[in-house]
């Protein structure tokens, strides 16, 4: 089945037209120093996803939304079209031969967001469809891109949740119940737009999420294409330090019970616990309170935040125990007492090995410099791959700066991702 | 002519009529905790004022305030009243011979202040010229029991302005002119309440201090007295350590430069430098921000706040210079910008040796507990010991708990600190 991809010419892939795309979705919300304001179910996002449906329904999908908002557009294949009957009201397939092979990602964005995180996975989608299209190709089966509802979660929480309800991490009721600040609910805020949909999602054969890296290794060492094995673990906890405040003057040292002090040492081990653990470790505290915060005053509390990370569950676990057993050890070295308490757990995920590998030679094939990388962020493609064979391909964006309005990424970089992704949508649509 | 006081039988102290003294001005500002809040130059204040006066005026003193409000209650003696002439126009005296020796301290207090900080040594002098009293005595020397006006510099910066005034470490002018955060000043508070006077302030012979530790030094060792051999130097920094914020997931840690994690090396180092360093060394890191403070975002930039103290200036000179090296050194390890800058530079002052021995003898004589200690705090003595030989008494307080509501001190405690006291002022009033 795959001989047709193997031995038709491929399709060109125009680089061009996707830059021009992401340009004309930037415009929408786009903010004096070059980046994008895109808020999840706003108008601005609705007009957004009109634009976007408009140029895939164009390039000859059918469009259906589910109820979390999540739009799918679907491009028949050879096995038919995905669905079961016609018109809103037809249900995805059971087949399982006939499930499509998706792209996808979001085109919501952060409060000052830039032009590529999310929006280029969605239109790298297009721009494959586009491609076929200009090369009369259909494949074995029918393609899907997919614009999940609401990743960045700066409006509503959870993030990532149209993927999440997708991948049932969390109920539908429960996501459409949240509010934001004015006391707008997602179901609300759904209709608003329209976009309040009622399609039953389709399962799918393969899931591809394109994306900027959002991290600085590929342009540092050089490479065009990530190829992702996974996603870290993440865990995260709330750390609270107690001494005694006490006047910086006459307080004798051997006395004092820094709460700083201690919170220096931890800050340290949770650096060394991440440098001497494998598989692609990380450990950060972002966030730092200090009580009373007086330049004169002992400081008698602080309040901070771990985030370690991992891309395997067992190390990610040991991780834990050292940061354990490295707060009862300053505790009684500083003569404070530390209180941990773990507020977020999300497990390591591990991408399909054969998408993966599919990835990697493609993009060797094209001439671009590749290699395993893991991601240290969450994207929906981290919940979609609890559904079905799973992987993402990273580009590089300049300085590793994402979230940040003078975030940026080539476009050599943007369409070698693109092409490379074509390649693997067409592997896997022909199996 | 110390012969009087030592043939003479000793006048007794009445600690009872101290503590009540203490309690009735206590109510002034009483807060629901057990505290005192009367800020400098407030309403509250005139009748703290008011109460000490007439107190002093009834036990024999003449009442002269001077421009910035300090209030001077003199006791003549044998030698004369201090003064050439009568009435408020009357000038001290230029006669070395006939300068008081003083006892002096604040009344203002912290808006969450305790019952003793600076009240106790006002009123331990008061205390003083009423024991005189009831034995009949009358010394060589004046007396003069001395209130300086807004020690603690929380509604009027700069603190110990009244002290400071005196001993012109700053130009009357300058303070006057200082605003509160409704833009009234100095000048204007002062004629508000009625303290702006007109006198121009005494010389003295010697000038006493009794006060509470504010640290946890004597009651812990069990101390009654402390003999205060001198105030720490104190030279306070801001530091501005300037990295690279980034994503906490996407970001390998070889590629990070973690503001945060410099700071927690250079609270260490501040740590450590006051632990190697003689002469009462302190260091502090009181104050700490960090930007943008955000869990899952490597810290960029980290803002905080330096204290050393030293009660020799070549020592504290040699821990700024370690600071300094410090800084580079971690500067160059964690690849982040590390931004020194001065804002205070108060050189340690020493007191009296003829006082501070005559303190110890004293206390030893009484049967008290004695050590030298010095104290880590600034104190109008401090800025009193640019004019004449100064000493300070310092007695436990709970915990060594000050500058709040909760700070404490056994009636036994300030009594033996008034006894030494008033054998201390004998000695030096028969000078």
């Amino acid at each position: 089945m795959s001989a047709l991809a193997r031995t038709a010419p491929l399709p060109r892939l125009n680089g061009q037209r996707l830059w021009n795309s992401l340009m004309d979705l930037a415009r929408l919300g786009a903010t004096p120093k070059g980046g994008v304001c895109r808020l999840a179910l706003t108008e601005l996002d609705r007009q957004g996803r009109d634009l976007v449906t408009g140029w895939l329904r164009e390039a000859g999908c059918a469009i259906r939304v589910d109820p979390i908002g999540n739009v799918f557009a679907i491009r028949p294949g050879r096995r038919g079209t995905g669905l079961d009957g016609d018109g809103p009201r037809a249900r995805p397939t059971t087949d399982p031969t006939q499930w499509p092979v998706a792209v996808g990602s979001h085109i919501d964005t952060q409060p000052t967001g830039g032009r590529f995180d999310g929006n280029y996975g969605v239109l790298a989608g297009l721009e494959v469809l586009r491609s076929l299209n200009d090369a009369g190709l259909v494949t074995e089966r029918p393609l899907c891109v997919a614009i999940w509802t609401n990743e960045e979660g700066t409006r509503f929480t959870p993030v990532m949740m149209g993927s999440g309800v997708y991948a049932q991490a969390f109920t539908l009721d429960h996501c459409l119940a949240q509010t934001d600040r004015e006391g707008i609910s997602v179901a609300q805020a759904l209709r608003g737009i329209g976009y309040a949909g009622e399609a039953t999602p389709p399962r799918f054969a393969a899931y591809f999420e394109p994306h900027i890296e959002q991290g600085p290794i590929l342009e540092a060492e050089r490479i065009t294409i990530g190829a992702v094995e996974g996603a870290l673990g993440q865990r995260w906890f709330d750390a609270t330090l107690t001494g005694q405040d006490a006047h910086a003057g006459p307080t004798p040292l051997p006395m004092r019970r820094d709460a700083l002090l201690a919170a220096s040492h931890l800050v340290q081990a949770v650096r060394h616990i991440a440098e001497t653990s494998p598989d692609y470790a990380r450990g950060t505290v972002g966030q730092l309170f200090v009580h009373p915060n007086s330049r004169n005053v002992i400081p008698g509390r602080v309040e901070l935040t771990i985030d370690l990370r991992n891309a395997k569950a067992e190390t990610l676990s040991r991780m834990v125990d050292a940061l354990h057993e490295a707060a009862r050890r300053i505790a009684a070295a500083e003569r404070v007492e530390i209180d941990l308490r773990e507020v977020v757990h999300f497990p390591p995920c591990a991408f399909d090995p054969t998408l993966v590998a599919d990835i990697e030679r493609h993009a060797a094939d094209l001439g671009h410099p590749v290699q395993r990388i893991a991601s240290g962020a969450g994207h929906d493609a981290v919940y979609v791959a609890r559904t079905c064979p799973t992987a993402m391909i990273f580009v590089p964006c300049e300085g590793g700066i994402s979230h940040n309005e003078i975030e940026n990424a080539q476009p050599a970089d943007l369409a070698a991702g693109a092409e490379v992704l074509l390649r693997s949508v067409l592997d896997a649509a022909a199996r």
